[in-house]
C-alpha cells in the first residue's frame, strides 16, 4: 500500500453496512476513484464520510494498493478526510452520468458539467488538437503570429461584422486574420495563427456560432494552390495521428475509433460536382455555392465510394472572395469537405497588386477601403496561398457530434451571451 | 557542390568588374545569402542579374559549396534567376538594416520590416515565448481552454471595455479571461489560455496598448497563493532557459545574453515597498497603486540588491478587484515586477459564495451583473489562485526594449487602427 492524497469532487456515497462508498472525481482523470471507508478501521471517519454532501470539493489521504485488483478502477482507503467546500445547492445535472443532461443544460453549466468523463475528454481532445497543429506547422517553418482582433478598415463585407465604438472612431472585430497573414507575405516563407473568428452573420445552425476558432495558415512562393491542399492533407493527418497516440484515453472515454484518412485526399472540380449532384435530383445552378443538403448530399456519396474527406476545386470566381485567383471564370481555389461538412476552404491568392485592385472593384468593394492592405503588395509580393480551418468543425467530426455547441465551452449565438 | 533552390527577396545588387555580387534574404534564416553570377561562366546571367530591381521576390537555383568558408555567411553561385514579383514601389526602409528605421516606420510597414533579421528575430522570440509557456503549464496539467471574447455581462468595472451591438444587445469585449478561467475551477485542476486582452483605457504611454496580450492561469486545491507565485516563478524560469536553449541565434541576433532568474524571486509586503520608497521621497499612502515612477524606482534598488525579478505581497484589498481574497485590510494577492516594470498579478480567489458577493457589494457593484459568475461557486467551488502575465511585457524585458510596440506586429492604441 502506499499513501496518496486525492483532490476532487464527491459525486456518490453509498453506505453498506459498516462501510461507506465514496466515488470522487479527481481534476484530471478520466475515471472516478473509489474511496473505502470502514467502521472496522475508523469508526469516526464513517462519521465524516456519510455526512458529506454531494458535489463537494475534498481532500482527501488514503492508502492505496501498489497494483491496481479492480477493473472498476482505483480503489483507496481513507486515512482521512478534509471538505473544502460544500454546494450550497443541489448539482445542476447528474455529475455521474447516469442521467443524460439536455445539450442546453450543458452549456448553461459547462464548469459543473466538465465533472463528466465525457465532458472531460472532448475538451482535452479539443486542446490536443491545437497542440498538435502547433506542432505539426511550426515543424513546417511556418511561423506563428498574432494579428489584430480590432480592426480599423478592410472588412469583406459590410453586413457581416461586429462593429465597436474606438474612442469615437468605427472599428470592427475582426472575421478572420486573412489580410493580415497575406501581408506578412511580403516577407516571410509561412505563418499560422489559431484564432477567433468573429462573424454577426445571423446564423441560426448547428454548424456556425458567431464566434468561433479557426487555425489559419498561409505560405509564399507556392508554385499553385496544390501546395495549399498538400499542406492542408498532411496538417488533418499529423492531428488524426497525434489523437489516436497520444489521446487514446479520451478517445475511448468517447468510444471513438479515428479513421485516418489517407493521402491524396480526392479532388473534385466543382463543375464535376455540379454533375454528380444532379444526378441526385439536385440542380445547381453553375456559380451557385453548395447549402448544406449539397454538402450533405455529396457526403454520402463521396463516403460511398470510400472517400470521407475531399477537396471541391476549380470554384466559380463569383462564388469566392476577392482575395483569391481569378482563372477566367473560375478560380485558383478550394473548400475541403469532412463526410459532408465543410471544414476548410483556401486557394491561391491574387499577388500581383493591379489585378488584386481589378477584383476589389469586381466584387464591388472600393479599393480605398483596403489601401493598407494592398500597400503590402507593392513591394516583391511573391506568390502565396493558404487556408482556413474551422477549428470547432475539425473537433465536430472527430467526436462524431452534429452541433457545434458540443465542442465550445461557452457558446457565442444570437440567443447565447452568457455565461 | 551541392544544387539548392533559394526563394527570398533581393537586398543589394553589387557589380565588381565582371562578377555580380546579390544579397537575398531567405524567409527562415537570420542570415542574408550572397549570390554570385560571374560573366565568365553564364554572360546571359549576369545581364539578367544586373537588371534586378531591389526588394524582388526571385527564386534562384545555385551552386554552395558542401563546407561554409567565408566569414560572412552562406555564398551560392548562381545558374538560374527567376525573378517571381517586382516592387512597383521603392522600399519603404532600408532593408539591409544599414539605414535605421524610426518605429513608426517600422510598425507602418511591418510586414515589410520583417525582411530584417532583428524583426525576424524578435518575433521568433515572441512564438517561442508561447511555446514554451504551452509546454510548461500542458506538463503542469492545467488545459489550455478557448474562453468567449465577446460578453453579455461581468466587467469589471464600466469605464474600461469596448462595447459591441450585439443582434440590438449590449456587449462587450472581454478585459481577460478572469471570470471564465474561475468558474472552470468547479471542475478542473487547472487551465490556462494565451489571448488578446481588450482594454478601452485612454492609455497614452509606451507601456501600455488597448489590445495586448497575456498568458492566463488558474489552478484550482491551493493552499494559499504562495502556490500561485511558485508555478509562475517556475513559468519564468522555464521561458528563459528553453529561449536560451532553442532560440540562440535570435538573441545573438539581437546581442541578448539572457540573466536567467533564480528561485524563489525576491518577496516584499507591499507595506515594505512603500518605506523603501520613503527613503527614496517617494511618499504614497498606504493603499495606494504604485505609479510607473515609484515601479522603476523600487526596480533599481532590487536591482542593486541582486533581484531583477520580485514579487510585491500583501497587497491593500483596496487596491485589488472584487475576486481576490481578503485579509482584512490586505489581501492574498501579489503583482510580479521585473527590473521596475509589472509583468503579472494573481493571487488567491475568494471562493466562498457568500464572501464573494460581499466583496462584490464592497466594491459597489451589482452582483446580479455576475449572476452567471457567481453561479459557478454553488456548486462546491474549492480554493483556487492564478495570474495573468502580461505576454508583451515579458518579451519587452526580454528582449530589452522600452516600448511596448516594438514586440507586437499590428500595434493597437489610441490613434492606431490600422495596418
Amino acid at each position: 500500500m502506499k499513501e496518496i492524497t486525492i483532490k476532487g469532487w464527491i459525486n456518490e456515497v453509498r453506505s453498506l453496512g459498516g462501510i461507506v462508498f465514496i466515488e470522487i472525481i479527481e481534476g484530471n482523470s478520466l475515471k472516478p476513484i473509489t474511496v473505502v471507508v470502514k467502521r472496522e478501521e475508523n469508526p469516526q471517519l464513517v462519521k465524516v464520510a456519510k455526512k458529506i454532501k454531494l458535489g463537494s470539493a475534498v481532500k482527501i489521504k488514503g492508502l492505496e494498493p501498489e497494483k491496481i485488483i479492480s477493473r472498476k478502477g482505483r480503489e483507496v482507503h481513507a486515512t482521512e478526510i478534509k471538505v473544502l467546500a460544500e454546494p450550497i445547492e443541489p448539482p445542476p445535472l447528474d455529475p455521474t452520468g447516469k442521467t443524460k443532461a439536455l445539450l442546453d443544460t450543458i452549456i448553461q453549466y459547462r464548469y459543473f458539467a466538465l465533472r463528466l468523463p465525457i465532458q472531460k475528454a472532448i475538451f482535452r481532445i479539443r486542446a490536443g488538437l491545437v497542440e498538435a497543429s502547433r506542432i505539426f506547422l511550426s515543424q513546417k517553418g511556418l511561423l506563428e503570429v498574432h494579428t489584430p482582433k480590432i480592426c480599423g478598415a478592410g472588412a469583406e463585407g459590410g453586413a457581416t461584422v461586429f462593429e465597436i465604438d474606438y474612442f469615437g472612431r468605427r472599428a470592427f472585430l475582426s472575421q478572420s486574420p486573412q489580410l493580415y497573414k497575406q501581408m506578412l507575405m511580403c516577407s516571410l516563407p509561412g505563418v499560422y495563427e489559431i484564432t477567433p473568428y468573429f462573424r454577426a452573420e445571423k446564423f441560426n445552425t448547428p454548424r456556425h456560432l458567431n464566434e468561433s476558432w479557426g487555425i489559419d495558415a498561409e505560405i509564399s512562393f507556392i508554385e499553385s494552390y496544390e501546395d495549399v491542399m498538400s499542406l492542408l492533407e498532411d496538417l488533418i493527418i499529423h492531428i488524426f495521428n497525434y489523437l489516436k497516440i497520444n489521446y487514446n484515453d479520451e478517445l475511448s472515454t468517447l468510444n471513438i475509433n479515428l479513421n485516418i484518412p489517407r493521402k491524396p485526399f480526392k479532388r473534385i472540380p466543382y463543375s464535376e460536382v455540379l454533375e454528380i449532384l444532379r444526378n441526385e435530383g439536385i440542380n445547381l445552378k453553375w456559380g451557385e455555392d453548395l447549402d448544406s443538403e449539397a454538402e450533405r448530399v455529396l457526403g454520402e456519396i463521396m463516403k460511398e465510394e470510400g472517400y470521407e474527406a475531399y477537396f471541391i476545386t476549380c470554384y466559380p470566381w463569383k462564388a469566392k472572395p476577392f482575395y483569391i485567383m481569378r482563372k477566367n471564370e473560375e478560380s485558383e481555389s478550394f473548400d475541403l469537405d469532412y463526410k459532408g461538412l465543410e471544414l476548410a476552404s483556401g486557394g491561391q491568392r491574387e499577388h500581383r497588386y493591379h489585378k488584386l485592385v481589378e477584383n476589389i472593384k469586381d466584387k464591388m468593394l472600393n479599393p480605398e477601403t483596403f489601401s493598407f492592405y494592398l500597400e503590402a503588395f507593392k513591394y516583391g509580393m511573391p506568390p502565396h496561398g493558404g487556408f482556413g480551418l474551422g477549428l470547432d468543425r475539425l473537433l465536430m467530426v472527430i467526436i462524431g457530434v452534429k452541433n457545434i455547441r458540443e465542442v465550445v465551452l461557452f457558446p457565442r449565438d444570437r440567443q447565447r451571451l452568457v455565461p
